[in-house]
This record gives C-alpha cells, sequence and structure tokens, in this order.
C-alpha cells in the first residue's frame, strides 16, 4: 500500500480587505486579513493533479471582496459566518470551512467623521467553522477574541512560596511589576448574538481584573480573568487564555552602592514565562 | 458551581541555550531555542494562588541550562527527551512535559574549526512529549521537522483546469513560478534512531522531491514530498506538510506596448495560498 | 600607508530601562530603550587591540541604570542629556555621545492608579548630541520625534493631473483613501523647554492637521503638518517628516458583475510611496 | 515669512521585482526589492498640491519592470545605474535620483537548472546616486555591500584590560564566543567594474578575516576586515562597516554545584553592543 494522504486542507491567507461604511459624512472603516482555509474531496489534485474540484486560491481571494461587497455586516464574526456558509453551500466538494479574521485596531481621532488612528496594539480575532454534514446540524462553531493586549501593572503582584529545590534561583517576590500580553478566544454559544456588545465586554472585563486583582500567581489572575469575562457575558460558553509572563527584572544597583527599591527595572523579551489556561461555565 | 478551569499549562518560552563542544581544537556549536510547557497537578495556583506545587518558569529556565551541562548531546530531540523526562520523572506534580526546540542554522565558513556562518533560511525543530501515566508507558512521543525551508523553481509548475464559475479571474497557467517556505513536522516511530540521519535524509528528500517534480498543483508536489520522505526515512510514521503559495504573479507588460515572455514578475508576500496535508506510512 | 580608519564609534542599543516613579498610590511608569554612541580616541582598540581606553558597552549598559536610579527625570530628552553629559564629562577620550531613546506607550487602564495597557502604534523618541568641543560650547542638540503614527482617512484626500506619460497606468483619483505611517523628527532650539508639552502639541497638530486637511497630495499634506507643528511649538526650529503612502488599492468588482462605489479595497503593504520633507521656522 | 520646506524627497520603496534569465533549459534567478527616491523641482506639490512636475509613485513601480524588461543585466548595481539614469535623463524636474536594492539571497539546489533554496541569511545590497548637475559630471556614484551577514567563532575572541571604574561589572575574557550579523558597504571608484566580482571578493574577505583574525577586540576584527576587503578589491575605495556585538553571557552553573567551562552560554539579543567604523583606501 502507498503512503497515504490522512488529511489535507488548503486555503488563502492574509487577503487584507478594506471597507468602507458611508452614513452621510461619517464613516465607519472596516480592515480585516481574512483567511478562508476548505477540506473535502480534493483528493484528486493531492494524488494525480487533476484540479477540475479546486477552487483556486485566487478565487477565494476574489469571493473575499466580493461577498464583503454583497453583504452588510459590522462585525467580524458575521462576515465569516456569510463567508464559510458560501463556501459550503456553493460548492459540494466543500466539506468544512475554516474562515479566521484578524480586525485592525483603528479608533477615531477625537471622534472626527472620517479620519482615524491606531487605538492599541491589540486586534480583534475571530475564526469560524462550518461543516456541510450533519454533525453540526448546519450551525456554525463561533471563535471571538482579542490578540496582543498589553498591559502592566507596577506593584499588586506577587510571587513566592513557590518550589524551592536544587534548581531554584528566583527570591520570593511580594511585590513585583506584572506584563502580559493577553491573547484570548472565547467561544460563542449561540451565533445570533451581538458580537460587537459580547467582545467589548468582554475586553473589558479582561481589563478591570487585570487592573483590580491582587495577584499572587499570574495563573491565578489568569483564572480570576476568564471567571469575569463568562460572568459579563452570557453569550460565551468557554475561554482560553494565553497570558505570557514578560518579565520586568529588578537590577542589581549594589555593585554600585545603590539600593534598588523596587524602581529601576531591566525589560526582557526572552525568555518568558507562558502561562495558559481554559475556563469553562459552569451552570 | 462557579465556572471551571478545564486545562491548563504553563512553562518557559524562548530558552536560547548555546552549548560548544571541543574536540580539540575541532569546536561543535550548538544553538537552541527551548520551550517548555508542564501539565499536572498546579489548579491550587490558579484557584487560591498556592504555589507550592508550583516550579517557577525561572527554575525550568535553569533547569535547560544544568541538563545541558551534565548531559552529552548532539540532536535536538535528545535534549528534548533529556528534559521532558526530567520533569516528569522529578516532580510528582507533573504529568505531562511538552519540549520544543528550535535549532539555529550554523554552517562552518569553509570547513573552520572554529567559525561558522549561517546556512539557510531554514531551522530545524522537534517536539517532545511525555506523559508520567499508563497511557504511553513512559515512551515519548517525538516529532521532528525543518520549519522555514525556502525553495523556488523557474519552470515545471502549472496549475490550470480548476473550477470556472463567477469568482474566477485567473487564468490556466502552463508554465509558471512556484515557490513556498516548507515547513514539514514528522512522527518518529522509534525514539532509538539516529535523530540527525533521519532529519538529513528527510530534508534532502523534501528539496530533491521540490527540484524534480513537475507539478500540476502544489497539493500533488506536498504529496510527492511527504512519500518520498517516508520512503527514505524508515523511522518516519507520519509526516505534514504545510507549504503557502508564495505568488510571483507575471506582471502585465501590454500598456506599455512590451510583450512579458514568463520573463517579469512581481513578488508578493500577500495574499498567499495556504495548502497542507498529512501523509501516513502505508504498509 | 596602509588603509585608514576615517571614523568610528561604539555603543550600546536596545538597553531597556524601566522606572517606576512612585507618588504614594498612584505610580508614574517610564519604559525607554536608550542607545548610547560615542566617538572619541579610541582608535587603538581598532589599530592594535588595546582597549585601555574603552569603556565596556556592557559598563555603558550598567550607566544607564545608574543614572535612571541616581537622577529624576519624566521626559525621555531630559534623560538623555544626563546620559550624554556624563559620558563626555566623566571620560577625556569621549568628544561626541548621541543618545537616542525610544519610549513604549503606555497609557492608564480607566485612569487606574498602577495599571496601564498599549495606547497606541506610535512610540515617542528622541536623539540628544552632544560634543565635548567648543563648537557647540557645551550645548547639546535635542531633537524630539514621534514613530510609527497610524493614520488613515477616508475621504478628503485627491491625487490627479500628475505626469501622463508611458509609464503612467494610475488613474486620476478624486476622492481616494489616505493611510500611512507618520515618522516625525523636530529640534528643539533651548534644551530648558518643557519637552512633554512640546511633545503633546506637536503630535495634537500632526494628527489635527491629518484630519482636517484637504489633501491633493501627501506632499502637500505633510508640509501643512509640519509648519502647524512649528505654529504650535515655538521651542521647534525644525521638523522632518517621513510619511509613507500606505495604499488601499480600489478592488476591481467589474468582472463580478458588481459596481465599487469607493466601497471595497485592497490593503497593501508593498509596494509603498515614500514621502519626506523638511520644513524650517521662517521667522 | 512663512516656514519654509527646507528639502524634500519621493518616491517608491519596496518595489519587487524577480526577472527569469532563461539559457536553454539553465535558468537565473534575480530577486531584487527596489527602492527608488527622487529630488527636484516638486515644489508645486507641496506648496499647492499642483502635481503637474510629479512622476506617480505608482509610474515609478511600473518603469521598475519595464526597464527589468527592456535592458540585460546580471548585476543590482548594473540595474540601479539603469534606473537612476533614466530618471535623470527622462525627466528634467528631476535633479537627484537614488536607487538602493537588495537582492534577496538564492543559491542552487545541488547546482540544479532552475530550482533554489536560499542560501543564508545575507543579502546583497547596493546604492546608486546620480545628479543631473555638473557637480558628478554625470557619473553616479556607485555603493555595494552585504546585509546580515551572521557570523560566529567559538574561540580566538578576547576582551579585556578596558576601562574599570564604577560602571564595570564585567570581567576579563580571555577567550569568549564572537557574534555578529555585518553590514557592510563599500564605494566603488569606477562604475565600469565587474561588480559580482568586486561582491564575491569583499564578502570572501569578510568572512576570511573574521574566521581567521585572533581578536582582542569587536573594533580590532573590524579594521582588518575592512583592510583586507581593500586589498582584496582594488575596485574598492572605502568601506563602512557595522558590527553589533550579540552576546553569548556564560552561564553561572555555580548555583548549582557546576563549573561552566566556557562551555554553557545564554544568547541575548537585547542590549547588544554596536561597533562600527569607516576605513579609507591609503594609497
Amino acid at each position: 500500500m502507498p503512503h497515504q494522504l490522512t488529511s489535507n486542507s488548503y486555503g488563502k491567507s492574509r487577503v487584507r480587505m478594506t471597507k468602507v461604511i458611508r452614513n452621510g459624512s461619517r464613516h465607519d472603516l472596516l480592515e480585516f486579513a481574512v483567511e478562508v482555509s476548505l477540506e473535502g474531496a480534493f483528493d484528486a489534485s493531492y494524488e494525480t493533479g487533476d484540479n477540475s474540484a479546486v477552487v483556486a486560491t485566487d478565487s477565494i481571494k476574489n469571493t473575499v471582496y466580493v461577498l464583503a461587497k454583497e453583504h452588510d455586516f459590522t462585525e467580524p464574526e458575521a462576515f465569516a459566518i456569510i463567508l464559510a456558509r458560501h463556501f459550503v453551500d456553493t460548492y459540494d466538494q466543500v466539506t468544512d470551512a475554516t474562515v479566521s479574521i484578524e480586525q485592525s485596531n483603528w479608533t477615531r481621532i477625537d471622534d472626527h467623521d472620517h479620519a482615524f488612528t491606531n487605538g492599541g496594539s491589540d486586534t480583534r480575532t475571530c475564526t469560524v467553522v462550518l461543516s456541510g454534514d450533519d454533525e453540526t446540524g448546519g450551525d456554525p462553531i463561533v471563535m471571538g477574541g482579542v490578540a496582543g493586549l498589553l498591559v502592566l501593572k507596577t506593584t499588586a503582584s506577587e510571587f513566592h512560596t513557590f518550589v524551592d529545590d536544587r534548581y531554584r534561583t528566583l527570591a520570593d517576590a511580594h511585590d513585583r511589576i506584572f506584563a502580559t500580553t493577553v491573547d484570548a478566544t472565547w467561544r460563542i454559544a449561540d451565533h445570533h448574538v451581538e458580537f460587537g456588545t459580547t467582545y467589548e465586554n468582554a475586553k473589558r472585563a479582561l481589563l478591570k481584573v487585570f487592573a483590580g486583582h491582587h495577584s499572587l500567581a499570574v495563573q491565578q489572575t489568569l483564572l480570576q480573568m476568564g471567571r469575569d469575562v463568562l460572568d459579563a457575558c452570557p453569550a460565551i460558553e468557554e475561554i482560553g487564555l494565553e497570558m505570557p509572563n514578560q518579565h520586568r527584572i529588578p537590577m542589581n544597583l549594589d555593585p554600585f552602592g545603590l539600593t534598588n527599591d523596587n524602581e529601576i527595572f531591566m525589560a526582557t523579551d526572552e525568555p518568558y514565562g507562558l502561562i495558559t489556561g481554559t475556563v469553562t461555565r459552569g451552570d
């Protein structure tokens, strides 16, 4: 028996679509980087180079722009559902479509009608998976999220009383800087909710807990952030969080005859701690 | 019931370890970026900030350097197994350890004894997963791989006779440039094989098929590359391949009164096709 | 005559210093990436490897942290002057010191006392040059700036009636998207001004002109931005601006039977226009 | 007097042009990222938005592809001269044209006729400046170069006996790792030389000195590298070198009861030393 193709997918990544919605002189701006991935009856292309079932990735790209024109939407989740449904419904050979979108972070300059500036390092994300078969009954799985949300607090963070063995050199810390870049992804139970409200409430809850929680461990803060997002957003069933610990290391000033009163730090990118957790609604 | 922590892991990323092995005046150079991720009985840290079971990520970092000193190894897979086994064996609370390594690509300058230069965009990768429980009986799962392997061929690539519908504007191509960055990951059946030989043979097979295969689709070349790696490397059970189609678009020179005889192209990074497949040994 | 060393400099880059200033429970956060470059009597190190005059770049790094501890400052320009003066005054062999700082963009989360998030893509920059010799009489040259200031407007931008020859294929545009990333650097006449006020006023003027100016060319908007910064900031003598034209290309929807009413665009990173200009106070 | 536009330029960056030269079945591959910058009588565009003298940056982009088709060349310097001369000769309003090219590093797979892979981190660079006025008499200034040339040696590098004062904590090193990324730019006296031979000889000299030189300081190695390039390449008048010191820091293993015999290191990206120098032919 020859070696077998046991799974495959193909699609187009980084289709960068800008849409301007003009309400009179007030303009809304949407900038999406779209990724479409298709699964289905594409084995002939792999086995023999017979592409008769293949929708070219260039056509996939065109489809993103065409459907952006033909449909009204303001939320990335809504557009991702439109795209996924299109591919599953239009092509018999497509059994599963996965559409991921990253939305650029634009904010109005002084509430200007048509001028925008970057609103922060974080981007809004979503992923929609739609299967054409019976399993999901035609209902999409919808994931929302936020990526690259940089946060730092200068106090109210401790880390101590951890395993003390041969490999430990780190001292107990009772007051340290806590800096991280939050990546959160949440599963939305009902794809008829207002995605924008859910996104805004989830992001607000993440920031509020980070700022207000007295942290004994990144792990503890992570769990509290997940729980408060679930409290704030009834539509969210589950949330996954990744929080790298981006260390600010107190500079040793002793060699220079100075005392560092928790004031001067070295910021480092590498190595970094990586803390993750998934929190599921408990009702 | 409160919202539940349903999965979690933590560890250290980008621990950059350099080891010089001195055989007289002939030096070998290993540069690894190591990631360690642990799973186990760490809920107390998430729930209450009780860190008594937590091995600090700083201690994990220290462990990488200590074990690099204490053990002899020349292959990243071997060092990843040493690390994974250390964490599972040393700490009762650790049930699973995952260690990933990316090895920098250094090659000797004119076969010099101790001077090196970069050997190409590709890096060698591996991931080892070790579970402390019965399921795997203490045997690690070992994945080898290569990432970022840039390749381009100027002919012997076609793509045509694909779906022709409303969304298609791309013409049939009977002679096009094929450029991609191969990411390959393979599962090694027996963790006692010579990992270095497997790596070299797999990379050589990837390059040879890419160069020699007359391609009717990226998909077709991908499958052939996977099959030839399995033929060349008996230790490999399964290989996953990701091959973005990095387009070189023929420049339309008609407006300038010129004919482009498949000679002048625009190189683009975005958007790009993304073709993937997994090939499993068929014996 | 042997080949001559005709110029040289050395120093340390990317010294990432974090300082927390505690006013009771209200904390200020400064994060700087510092670069120090020294010129002077260092030829012996180049010629013979005699390092007796060389301040190690590691010592330069230490100095950044030590002086951050020993001095009070809130503005990057002020700290850069402190550093430059230290190197010129402390070491006879140093004739010129150049200190550049990039300040990370942190903003308070809901005006929180000690929790911050990223405030946008732009960073604050400065460069200070101090010569120990007579030429500048010991007065530093101080440059302030902003880098990476992303802005986009959806209308009030035209570009037409440009050179029409064989190489032109671009149509006249009477209503286009204008997107750019502003890099501005300004020379401050008097190094006793309040650098923070100058920075805030300059950035505000840049954003205000970009939003409000009806643009007939990126060039025209650039000049107006420079002039308004000079009007708003008496301390600024001269401003240099770099404004890449980050194209949003209208998608041709004709092949799909649709009309693109200036609504759907492809966002591209490459290639990009690059427009620059320097504006000098005319009093 | 209003604030004055005292200098300006505009052009197009990152025009990525791929050219395939077919000698029967043997193909040569050129991939260039081109930047064109023009200076001249463009004030009207800045002052009033009158673009009648402006060659659109989109037309500049087209010109790169058109001239790539119409001319034979194999070296980036030759193509940069063709482009610069075109802009100065074709447009009266252009007084100065600067063209920079970065050539991607492709190398044949096993000497294959039409298949290539990446040959290393380094890229070949050049910059050509051509003035239309009397000063240069129509002769271009031609700079060649190499960027991103990663090199590392595991011994034959010392650094000691440097300034010992309050700010020093670094110990003398008599045997250390020396790692850097060489950026070199050289001025070519005669623009009729074989640019390719000059490039190959210069790169070879850089690598040879780096590998063979017993280094007492990065500075010393830098100067020797510059001198040997001038010896090896009669066409080069002057060479500028930038060599960041990419530190490999010996890991302190004392806390773990181990001795680090110059064997285990931490690789760091930040901060880094930055050493520069310019070497001029001394005949």
